[in-house]
This record gives structure tokens, C-alpha cells and sequence, in this order.
């Protein structure tokens, strides 16, 4: 693996640690002028100030006085799916609800259909597009879902489909089985019997093959209600796999307390957290991934990320990349919605996109800050500083993406 | 003049004819199957349907089985500024509105004192790297406005530097002359002699230079009021300049019934329009040039679009590209809100960001739709259908662009 010397970065711009942030700690952002970093192995090993040296065999990228930030972390994607339902937009321009629509056969279901009828090669070509496009707008870790098979073979071929692009991929990727999105129709009648599906045969395989580290249920009113999350999340524990949750997306039904009562990772989406909900995660230690680019899409509220970051609650920020409720993979669209519909800082922003998004999948001793120790995962910004990421928006203004130490865009 | 083919277009979408469509025929796109656009010495002779003979010397490209539309038009920027503005962000977060930021010396007025230190070579390199920006995100006609100079010397400067940039640019572009953008300081306590400046030196330069086609004033409180605007819009009638209008962006106070009592060719903003200011559009032939991405950065309502399609005001919809209230100059952006924000229909998005933005511009014979006798200006899309592009959002979605019959990108 070659060498890297960064050189010439007008503003460093990054978190420090490997542990989410405190509230008070969301926007501790350290800035350095004048910078450079150096990458050896893929590692970075070096962060300083000034005019450095070039080692022997070191190839260096001059940063043209740019911004420099840490990779950006997308914390939570359905990556993984066929087709695409651009079909159902003239259902939500009739006024029908994200619902409304699962109820009448689209949604999630429909995307089922297609993921069950897609080949592991269909689906691997297709996120690999879509990984391509995620680095190019500055992504360099993400998560991804199973959760649209719905059947054993389906969701095993879907964490199939993330262990090959995490092998074949400079992406890291990081995945989530998630059985639990939805019941499919065949199981309508007999959710119960789904939900031992999941977790007594799907499940032990998952465990078996060792294809998924985390656990997702969507815990939302006509999906799973909490206490058949409760028992999903249970089982999951039992195999080794960590409990995220989709919680109060659209109704507040429990989904964030439960969250703090298991010690869930990470709680999704969380757009109508009532306050006991924030206690709740505080209590926990439960870090709140939020969504904004979803809440943009359906029209509705944007979660109470303020309330959180004031209560200690580490908030991060991810796309929600899927085919229905947020068919966007553009990380800097999530920069610009947290400043723009959260109100938070540029600095309490960037921990959110960047160190938050890692401890929200336990890789915070690997990604999300730029120091030594870290993986050598940076972006070049074609931007003075940090505001001016956060305040134009609908450009890609990456210039350059270093992944593991490698020019990759 | 090379010519081209365009062969293997899977959907060719795009409105019809060469006037401003009024409200029932807002949504009345032509689809076309398999088709394929003919385009010699730059303009469209030939759209049909099947597999054409490639003709002697013709560059034949093959659009994959993709949809095609008119390239998009951009009729609403204020593409010439010196630097930036994220540094207002910090004042955003903290509450201030935007007429506080301008009145505390930001706004507008620090655009201009950057406007008025830069040279007419670098505000034309500067905005010919925004141009290319746009063309890539598919749009390939735009109006620019001047407005940041506010003294007879920037103003023309400015003027200047958009007709330098539509002689050497692919991208069509149409100038507007906007001395009246807001009143600058050193006029605060003589805002009459501004306005004479505006009418009686400026005006006849700009006219006799013939660097500007249309004369924008911004109606709002705090800047020009209904009966300044009335007189800056009359004077700039008498030097041939039409009238267009900044209108009811942040408070009602009657500009869009000025617009429709004075014919403008357009009204501009139109956020807070009330129901008498469509009807005084809808009587003077107004177009209603929308701009939801400024509403979106504002944190604003949104203008009623549907209101207005139902009254038969046509309706285009543009970006306002500016370094305050709208730093974004991406159109894709600008389709995406027109379904997700104004409910508009897919059909009815389309036309206004064609052919109502050509008509906005008095470009509606040359430039808008695909068809026989227009510019050979077309987008071809990564997307099967119309729908796909207004749903998939924080993507480029675009394959290729066609300016005049060449491959622009």
C-alpha cells in the first residue's frame, strides 16, 4: 500500500475521539490551518501544521489551500433492493400517506417483490452504482440493510450482496440484518409465525455465516409495535447481534424508549421523539441517527435534534438511501438539512456526519475523525471552510475523496 | 455546423408550441415512445418515432433506451457576484431574518462592495464556472441579472460580463439589468436620488450599449416600495427595457398587482402572493416565475403554485442562483420541490421549467420544447421516466446535454 502525504490544506476540520460526543461535545470540532496528514498503510499517522517533508516514495496531493474534513459516515442505509418506486409519486401528490401507500400494496412490499425477483448479481451491480456515487459526494463508511428480502433466502442473499461489495468495494461498509421491516404478505395473517421466522431461522443463519454485526427492527404503529420489537431485539442479543431500532418515524409509539431500556446502539429516524423519549436515550447512552433527507421527502416535521444535543443524546446524521421514503444517497443534502432544518452549528453538523455517524455503528476507533490511529479516510473540499459546506447547497463540492489512503475520486 | 442524431430515446417528454401555456394546458406534455430528434445546423428539423436512417456526415448518439426532455431554463439568476456569503450562516442560526442580515450590513449590500472590487475578468471567470455547473446539472438557458454593482460603472460591468460570457459560453444566456436591487448605503438618505440614477444614468447607458433586455426592480418593503417600482419599471419601458418584478418574496405590498397593471413579462418570487395578485397576473398576462429553492434556504412558506395554475397563471420555475437567500444553481433541485413542495404534477413541473421558463425570457420560439424549428437544446436523462426524475432527489441525474445540436457534457 502506498503513502500519502496531504499537503497545502488550508483548514483541517475535524472531531477528535473515538467515542460519540456528549451533548456538549457535539460541536467540539478542532480546526487547524495551514495543515497536512500523512497516510502510511492506509493509516493515518501524522497531523500537523506548516510546510512537511516528503518521505521517500510518498505520494503527495496538494490540498490547494481547501477544506479538509474526516470521510463522511452514512450511518444508516437500505442500500440493498430492486427497482425503484418513482410510481408512487403521483399516489403522495394525491395526498396519500407513507401509510396509505404500504397499505395498498406499495411500499416496502413492492420493493420486496423486486428485491425477491433480482439475482445477488443484479443487486451487488446495482449498489455497487450507487457506492460509486456515494464516494463521489464524499462517503467513505456506510451502513447497510437487509430488510427487503423478507424471506430467509432473500435476506441471506441481501447480506451476501453487502459482503461482497464490502470485499470488492473501496467502501466500508457495515451491515444490519433487518428482517423485521416489515411482515410480507404471505405473512399478513400470521405475524407471529414471521416473527419466529426471523428470529429462529433467519436469524442463527445470519449468526452462522457472521453477514450482519447489528440487529433493525422498524418499531412504528402497522409494523412492529414494541413489544414484538422488544422480543426481536431479544433474539437478536442471543446471536450476537446489537439492537438498532426505526423509532417514532411516524407515530411515537414507545419505539426510543425502548431503545434506552435495551441499550440499543443506535435509534433511527426519531421524528416525533416526545421528550421522555430523549430522557430515555440520554439514560441509555443510545445514539440518535437521524434522517433529515426522509423527513424533507414525506413533508413531514424534522426531528427534535436541539432538544437532543441538549440532553446529551450524541446525534448523528445519515441519508436513509432507500427506494420509497428517501431515494437519496447525498450526504452533503444531509449537511445542508442539518444546518437549515435542525438548526444545529457547522461544527455540531460535521460531528454528526463524521464521528457520531461511526460510533453509531461501533467504528469510531477506526473512522469519523482525522488524527493518528484513524483510518486515512479524508475529503477536499472545493471550499474555504466549513459554513460554506453547510450553506451551498445542490452542488457536489468535493474535489477530492482519499479513501484508506487512496485518491479514490 | 456538425449534425446530429439522436436515435433510441426511449420516452421523449416535452410541452408543445412557442406561447406561455395557461393554467389547463400547465401539465400538457407530448410522450413519445422510441422516438428520436433529428438536429441540423443547430436546429431540431426532424422528431419522430422508430429507427431512423443516420444521414450523410450525421454524429448519431444513441440515448440508451432513456427519457429525453427539452434542456431545462433557468429564468431567474443573479449569476454575477463577487465572493460569498456563508458567513451569514451563523446569523441565520441564531434567528436573524433576512431583512435583519441585510439591514445589519450584510445582504445584498456586502455582495455589492465584492461586486465593486472585482474586475470584469474575474466576475467572468467566476460565473462561467457556475455556468458550467449548471449546463452539467442540464440547464441549457438561463437569464442573468446585474444588481450587485449599484453604481453606474458596476452595473455596466456587470451587464458586460453576461454579454461576454453568451459570446464565448455554449449556454444561451439573457440579461436583465436590476440597478434597482436594493438602495445602496451610500444613498440611504437620498433614496430619490438613487432612483433618478437609476432611471436617468444608468437606463440610457444600459439601452444604448444594448447589454440588457429586461429591467427588474425588487418590490419589498425595506427596499423599493409599490410607487418607486412603478416609476423605475415606466422609465425603463421608455428605453425599451420590459418589466419584470421581484414580488411579494417576504410581505404582500402590492407588487403583483403591479405586475399584472403594468404587463410585466414576469413576476418573480411570488411567495406570499395573495388571491387579488393572481388575479392581476392572470388578467395581465403575468408569468409567474418561481423560485422554491430560495423558499426551501429561507425556511419560508412556498408560493401557491397550484393556486395559481388553476387561476391560468403560467407558471415557470427557476433557481434565483444568488450568494444570499439562494446559493444553489441547481435546477434538478428545483424539480424535485416543484412536486414535493408546490404539489405540482410531473407534467406540469416539466413545463415550467421549460417552456413557461423560456417564455419568461421571451425565448419561447427558440428554446423550450423538442420540436421542429427549435434550438437543438435537449437533456438526455439516467432515468426511464418523467416521474424517476422528479422523485430521485440529491443525484445528477443527467447522461448527457445537447446545446445546439453539440454534446455539451
Amino acid at each position: 500500500m502506498s503513502n500519502l502525504l496531504i499537503k497545502n490544506i488550508g483548514l483541517l476540520a475535524t472531531p477528535m475521539g473515538t467515542a460519540a460526543k456528549s451533548g456538549v461535545q457535539q460541536g467540539a470540532v478542532q480546526f487547524l490551518y495551514d495543515a497536512f496528514v500523512r497516510i502510511e498503510d492506509g493509516i493515518i499517522t501524522e497531523v500537523g501544521s506548516g510546510k512537511p517533508r516528503a518521505k521517500n516514495g510518498e505520494t503527495v496531493v496538494d490540498a490547494g489551500g481547501k477544506l479538509v474534513t474526516p470521510g463522511l459516515v452514512d450511518a444508516h442505509t437500505h442500500l440493498i433492493f430492486g427497482g425503484w418506486r418513482q410510481n408512487e409519486l403521483g399516489m403522495k401528490l394525491h395526498g396519500k400517506t407513507y401509510l396509505e401507500i404500504q397499505n395498498a400494496g406499495g411500499g416496502i412490499q413492492s420493493s420486496t417483490n423486486a428485491t425477491r425477483m433480482a439475482t445477488e448479481e443484479e443487486l451487488t451491480a446495482k449498489a455497487s452504482l450507487a457506492l460509486d456515487e456515494m464516494m463521489a459526494f464524499g462517503t467513505t463508511t456506510v451502513e447497510a440493510k437487509s430488510g427487503y428480502g423478507l424471506a430467509t433466502e432473500h435476506e441471506l442473499k441481501a447480506l451476501q450482496v453487502i459482503k461482497n461489495l464490502n470485499d470488492r468495494h473501496a467502501m466500508d461498509i457495515v451491515a444490519t440484518f433487518m428482517g423485521a421491516h416489515l411482515v410480507p404478505k404471505e405473512y399478513k395473517q400470521n405475524r407471529k409465525e414471521y416473527i419466529r421466522l426471523v428470529c429462529e431461522e433467519m436469524m442463527p443463519l445470519v449468526a452462522q455465516q457472521g453477514i450482519a454485526k447489528y440487529n433493525d427492527v422498524f418499531c412504528e404503529a402497522d409494523t412492529f409495535d414494541v413489544e414484538e420489537a422488544r422480543q426481536i431485539l431479544e433474539a437478536g442479543k442471543k446471536y450476537g447481534l446489537r439492537p438498532k431500532i426505526h423509532a417514532d418515524e411516524i407515530e411515537a409509539i414507545g419505539g426510543s424508549q425502548l431503545a434506552g431500556e435495551m441499550g440499543a446502539i443506535s435509534a433511527e429516524h426519531l421524528i416525533v421523539c416526545p421528550p421522555e423519549g430523549i430522557e430515555a436515550l440520554a439514560k441509555g447512552g443510545v445514539i440518535a441517527c437521524l434522517l433529515p433527507a426522509t423527513s424533507f421527502n414525506l413533508g413531514a416535521t424534522f426531528a427534535p435534534a436541539r432538544d437532543m444535543v441538549n440532553a446529551g443524546v450524541p446525534v448523528a446524521m445519515a441519508t436513509d438511501f432507500n427506494p420509497g421514503s428517501c431515494p437519496c444517497l447525498n450526504m452533503q443534502f444531509v449537511i445542508n438539512l442539518g444546518c437549515l432544518k435542525y438548526r444545529l452549528t457547522p461544527e455540531e453538523v460535521l460531528t454528526a456526519v463524521t464521528l457520531n455517524g461511526a460510533a453509531a455503528i461501533d467504528m469510531a476507533d477506526k473512522v469519523g475523525s482525522v488524527e493518528p490511529g484513524k483510518r486515512g479516510d479524508l475529503v477536499i473540499w472545493d471550499a474555504p471552510d466549513l459554513d460554506y459546506i453547510c450553506y451551498r447547497f445542490g452542488s457536489n463540492l468535493v474535489k477530492s475523496v482519499i479513501k484508506a489512503g487512496k485518491v479514490v475520486k
